[in-house]
């Protein structure tokens, strides 16, 4: 994989957009999510709209389960006299949880099929599925993925509450509830943490909880303060042989290569940009 | 689910044999593994060998990479100087990545399918797939199962080196290297230690290291110290219905059952056994 990357030219990668990008600084450092407003539109602008209010300051990390979800928001949610007011931000979306695939929507797919889904793939750099039957694509829960929780009701979801795949992918998932981005820094800061000990992972005490001191938008910060990170483009060659290099791993290790590669397998590079000067 | 266990018989559940029983206590608490021996017998006896020995003893984990394993071991290893012996247990085993079938093996097959596998399903309480064709059967990479570290040479492995998967399933390793076993309860203990930052997750300083305090064989401790753990039987009506709940989730929350299950998403439940006596 690394001699792939090594290859790979300029126009493989896709500077982030900083409008679509925001920095989650928790204790131990900073976690960086990509939104996907190609997806989830509205969920994006009511996060960004929650973040330029400062919402998720002073929040925290309210619930890790093993093998599943690390979550962060308001501990106190759901009680009506100590919940922290959204503000301008709306209290319901319509449901994104996929989307119309329509004309434009650009689409890399994985030869190796999958359990869940009829066709998987790329889409906008994130793993994605399809049914072309339907007409319809959606974002996959894959280790890192990130989405809005939701109560019963579908549109109950808005952007407050998110949480983030860190075990193995909750494929379950995928429809039922909106995917808005990926982490693609610091994910280690929210895999690691120590589970919580209540109902679904939950801390019960609120000194278990994990302070977000903020959330930002990096479009929003001095151009000096923004991370110049790239990401690996899915519909290129280069990207092509990254998952080739992947489904048949060739390094002396390895006896017998898989010859496939579940959608959730294939890495999805990161990294700062090569000309941007030292952090 | 939980309705699903709540009706099961106590002919549902199968007592864990306590000379494949081991107990790693590390900071923080206990890990129970369940060895393999229907898969990996050689690598079984090796590790009991070295448990018994002490082997493991005031050893450490010494690699925690993010979605993928944590390891441990004997951190000088690769230095024979330093290198803990292995006294009666042996430095090199022949490969135990996949076994013939043979007319004895349980397999409970899963309908639904797999990217890495012609068939897929569960044998020995594990998850699993085959090739009938071919009359081989193996162990599959799921979150939780452990495995024999190796170098480059297949017959490098011995069991003193053991990993287990901690993200998502890594089943390129299928066939290439020795699964001997599945943490059955504590994984957390595992799974949310501070990643390692050197290359591959290895610590980079001694510090870092988690120290293992002692492994023992569940059989060698007297019997008030053994753990009344019993695995779910996976080749039960009990079990099909479990697999079938997770298939198709019906609580309220869910909007669009999935209709399949990947092999690694299927919960393999362990209990206390209810008529033991409070530990």
């Amino acid at each position: 994989m690394q001699q792939v990357l090594d290859a790979s030219t300029p126009d493989d990668w896709r500077r982030l957009d900083p409008v679509d990008t925001l920095y989650m600084d928790v204790a131990g450092g900073r976690v960086v999510i990509e939104l996907a407003p190609a997806f989830a539109p509205l969920h994006a602008d009511n996060i960004r709209t929650l973040v330029r209010s400062g919402y998720f300051d002073g929040l925290a990390i309210v619930r890790v389960q093993d093998n599943f979800v690390t979550q962060w928001g308001d501990p106190h949610a759901g009680d009506p006299g100590r919940a922290r007011p959204l503000g301008a931000a709306k209290a319901r979306l319509p449901p994104e949880f996929e989307r119309n695939t329509g004309p434009d929507l650009p689409f890399t797919p994985l030869a190796d099929g999958d359990v869940y889904a009829p066709e998987v793939g790329f889409s906008a750099g994130l793993p994605a599925a399809r049914d072309s039957q339907a007409g319809t694509t959606w974002l996959a829960h894959c280790y890192g993925m990130v989405g809005a929780g939701r109560d019963d009701g579908v549109d109950t979801g808005n952007g407050a509450e998110l949480y983030v795949v860190i075990g193995q992918a909750p494929r379950q998932l995928d429809r039922n509830i909106a995917l808005v981005g990926r982490v693609v820094q610091g994910m280690e800061l929210l895999a690691a943490l120590p589970r919580g000990g209540g109902a679904l992972g939950f801390h019960e005490a609120p000194e278990q909880r994990v302070p977000i001191s903020s959330i930002r938008v990096a479009a929003d910060l001095p151009h000096a303060e923004r991370l110049p990170l790239e990401a690996l483009r899915t519909d290129t060659a280069t990207f092509a042989a990254l998952v080739e290099s992947r489904r048949n791993r060739r390094d002396d290790w390895y006896h017998r290569p898989a010859g496939a590669i579940d959608l959730c397998n294939v890495p999805l590079p990161v990294r700062m940009a090569p000309d941007a000067p030292a952090p």
